[in-house]
C-alpha cells in the first residue's frame, strides 16, 4: 500500500479548502489598535457535516450553549465569531443575543439561522454590543482568501494569528484541511478562551468526523492543558463540505487513516502555535514522557511537567533546576519509581536511574535558551508515551493578567 | 460547661511549651546573608509522643523516608533541621547522610539516634555537606528561648520567620502548644518545601494525637494547596512531652475539643503566615465557599479559586475581574449552578444569582488593594463551607523562580 502524502500548504488558511469563504471587520467591540479586527464570518458554499468539542467547564458561555443545541443535527454552513466580549455569564439576554447574532449573519449570508454557529471571546459578564455587531455584519465582505482576516478577528491577547492548511490523499481521493485557532492563555490552564475552526473539502461521514476530531484533539489541544481547565467558551469545530467529491470517508474506508493523520498534523501545528504564543512566553517547551505504564499516565506526567510553574519559571531563566522536573513527575499521579527515571534536556542526559549525571552546565543552559526546549523523560516502567507542549512563565505574564480588565 | 479559653502568647514560639529547647547556627550550607542560620535543633527534655504527616509526592527525600521509619513507635525527643540542601534525589548516600546527621545530633544531645528526627530543605539532587553539618552541630547551644533561632534556620525564600504559641485549658488542665513553620512557595503548588514543627507540653495519647493533627492539617496547611502538590520533603510534626502533667488526652476525654481547637488555631495561624509570605506575594487572599453540597466540594471550590493564576494576577493588579472567579468555580469539579452563585469581594456584592450587580468599581478596587483580600462565594446548593488561603501572583514570583539555582 502506498503511504499517504500529507503536505502543508504555504500561506494556507481556513479558506484554503474548496468552497470556504471568510471575511472580517472592525466592529468596535474591542479596543482599537492598528489592524484591529473583532468580528468575522466563515462560510461554506455547500452545507457541511460538522462536529465540535466544547469546554468541560460547568459554566458555559451563551454561544457554547447555542452551538451545542444547533449541532444536534451534525450540520452547519457558517460560523460568526467575535473577540472583545465573551457573552458568558450573561444569562437569558446572552442566549437571546447569541441567537440574534446568528440570525443577522444568516440573513446576510442567505442561510438558515439554525445552520449558523457562533463563538465569542473576551471579557466575561458583559452583554454583547448588539448594535455594533449588527452594523459590523453588514460590512463584512467574504472572499476565498478571507481566512487570514478571520484569524486576526478572533485574536485577544494573541500576538500572532494562527492558521495552517494541508493537502492530503492518495491518487484520486485528494482533499485539503485548513484550520485557524486563537488562544494565548495556555501558559496556565483556564487562562483564556481557545477557539479552533477547522475546514475540509473532504466528504466525511458524521460519526467518523466526530471520532477523528476527538482523537486529534486528545493529542493536540488537550496536551497544552486545555482539557479540564477550560474557559466557559472553548470551542473546536470542524466543517466538512464534501467539495472534494470523494466517497464519504468512514471509519473503515481506505482514506480514513490519511484523513486522521492530516487532521492531527493540523491540530498539533495549531496547538503548538497556541503554546508558543502563551501570554508573556518567550519559548516553546515540549515535554515527552516515554516508558509509562499506560497512555493515560504518560499524558498525566507530561502535562504535569509542562504546566508546572516552577519548571516554566526555571526554563524562562535557563536555570537547569532538574529537581523540579522530578518533583512534578512525583506529584503527577502517574506511577513513577525515582530510581528508574532518566531525564534529558535536549540531547543532554541530566539524570540516569534517578541519580544526577555529571554534565556541563553551560551546555544545558544553551539548550534552555533555545526558542524550543525539548524535555525528555524515560520512566522505564512500560511502553506508553505522550508529548505535551507549553511555554515558559515570564514576568510579562503577570503584567498582562493583572491589568486585563482595567 | 465552661467554654475553653484559648489565648495566643505574645512572642510565642516552638519552645514556649514547658521542657522544649532549641538552638541554631550558620553551618555554611546556604549562601550567607546577614543573620543567616541554616542548621537548628529542637529538643524535649522528656521523651515525646509524636505524630507526623509527610509529603504525598511519590518521590520522597531521604529525611522523610528516615522519619517515616523512625516514627513507627510514635516516639521522638528531637529533630534536627537544615536549609540550603534538601537531601532529596540523593539515593543511598542521602539515606546514610540523614541517618548520620541524626546520630551526630543524638550524640550531642545525649539521646538515642532512633529518637531523633531530621528535616532538610533546599536544592534537590545535591549531597548534604556532612563536614559542615558535623561542625555546625557542635556549635549549637540550646535554650528555652531558642525557638526563634530555629524559625530562622529553616527559612529558604521565606522573608519572615513564622512561629506562634497558644495556651489553652479549663481549670486544672492547662497546656501550651507552640509551632514553627517555613514555606514561601505556596503561591503555586509544589513550589517549595513546607515544614511545620509543633510542640506541646500536654500529655496526649498517640491515636488521638494522630487524628487531631490530621484534622488540623486538613483545614490549615491542606487549604493552602499543599496537599497533593507537595515537594519531596514536606513535613508536619507534633511532639507532646506531657510536662503539663495532665491526664493524657484521648478522643473522648474532656479536654479533647479544647486541644483540637487550640491545635487548629496554631496550624491556621502558621498556614496563613505561609500563604501571606508566598514568593513575591504582596497580599493574602482568603476564599470562603459556602453552600456547597459537601465539605469535599467546598474545599475543592475554595482551593481552585485561591490557586488560579488568573485570579491571583487580577488580585495583584486590583482588577475586579470576577468572571475569572466564576470560571475557576466552573472548572473546579465541584457541583455549581451558575444561576445560583452569589459572589462578594469583602462586603461588596458583585454577583447575585449568577448575574452581575451594579457596584462602584473604586469600592472593589479599595478592597483588592488591602493586605488581606476576602473573597466570599455562596453556591446556594447545600450547607457545607470551607476556607482556603493564598496570595497574589506578582512579577517578583517569576524573577525568584527563574534564578533559584543559578
Amino acid at each position: 500500500m502506498k503511504a499517504a502524502q500529507i503536505d502543508s500548504i504555504d500561506g494556507g488558511s481556513v479558506t484554503t479548502p474548496r468552497g470556504f469563504y471568510a471575511g472580517a471587520t472592525y466592529a468596535g467591540i474591542k479596543k482599537k489598535d492598528k489592524n484591529s479586527l473583532d468580528l468575522g464570518i466563515l462560510f461554506s458554499e455547500e452545507p457541511c457535516t460538522a462536529a465540535a468539542l466544547f469546554t468541560t467547564n460547568r459554566i458555559k458561555s451563551a454561544p457554547v450553549l447555542l452551538c451545542q443545541q444547533r449541532l444536534q443535527n451534525d450540520r452547519a454552513v457558517a460560523i460568526i465569531a467575535n473577540s472583545g466580549c465573551a457573552n458568558a455569564s450573561t444569562g437569558e439576554q446572552g442566549l437571546a443575543d447569541a441567537a440574534e447574532m446568528t440570525a443577522l449573519a444568516a440573513n446576510s449570508l442567505g442561510a438558515a439561522p439554525e445552520d449558523v454557529l457562533v463563538a465569542s471571546t473576551g471579557v466575561i459578564g458583559q452583554p454583547l454590543p448588539m448594535k455594533l455587531i449588527k452594523a459590523g455584519i453588514s460590512q463584512i465582505v467574504l472572499s476565498s482568501d478571507g481566512g487570514h482576516e478571520l484569524a486576526r478577528a478572533i485574536m485577544t491577547t494573541d500576538t500572532v494569528p494562527k492558521e495552517t492548511a494541508v493537502t492530503a490523499g492518495t491518487g484520486n481521493s485528494e482533499f485539503t484541511i485548513g484550520g485557524v485557532a486563537k488562544g494565548s492563555g495556555m501558559i496556565h490552564p483556564n487562562l483564556a478562551t481557545m477557539f479552533c475552526f477547522l475546514t475540509t473539502d473532504a466528504a466525511v461521514e458524521s460519526d467518523f468526523l466526530k471520532s477523528a476530531l476527538r482523537r486529534a484533539v486528545d493529542i493536540s489541544f488537550n496536551m497544552i492543558s486545555v482539557d479540564t481547565d477550560t474557559s466557559p467558551s472553548d470551542t473546536v469545530l470542524i466543517m466538512a463540505n464534501g467539495l472534494a467529491e470523494n466517497k464519504p470517508i468512514s471509519k473503515n474506508s481506505q482514506p480514513a487513516d490519511t484523513f486522521q493523520q492530516a487532521l492531527e498534523q493540523v491540530c498539533i501545528y495549531l496547538a503548538k502555535a497556541i503554546a508558543r504564543d502563551g501570554e508573556g512566553a518567550t519559548k516553546l517547551i515540549e515535554v515527552t514522557v516515554n516508558g509509562a505504564i499506560s497512555p493515560v499516565e504518560a499524558k498525566l506526567a507530561a502535562r504535569t511537567v509542562v504546566s508546572s510553574p516552577l519548571v516554566k519559571s526555571a526554563v524562562h531563566g535557563a536555570d537547569p533546576n532538574w529537581g523540579r522536573i522530578l518533583a512534578a513527575l512525583g506529584r503527577s499521579g502517574a506511577e513513577v519509581v525515582e530510581s528508574k527515571i532518566d531525564l534529558y534536556i535536549g540531547e543532554i542526559g541530566l539524570v540516569k536511574g534517578g541519580r544526577p549525571l555529571s554534565y556541563r552546565e553551560r551546555d544545558v543552559v544553551r539548550v534552555l535558551k533555545q526558542s524550543e526546549v525539548p524535555i525528555n523523560v524515560h520512566l522505564n516502567l512500560g511502553t506508553a508515551s505522550a508529548t505535551a507542549w507549553g511555554c515558559d512563565l515570564s514576568e510579562e505574564y503577570v503584567t498582562i493578567n493583572s491589568q486585563y480588565m482595567t
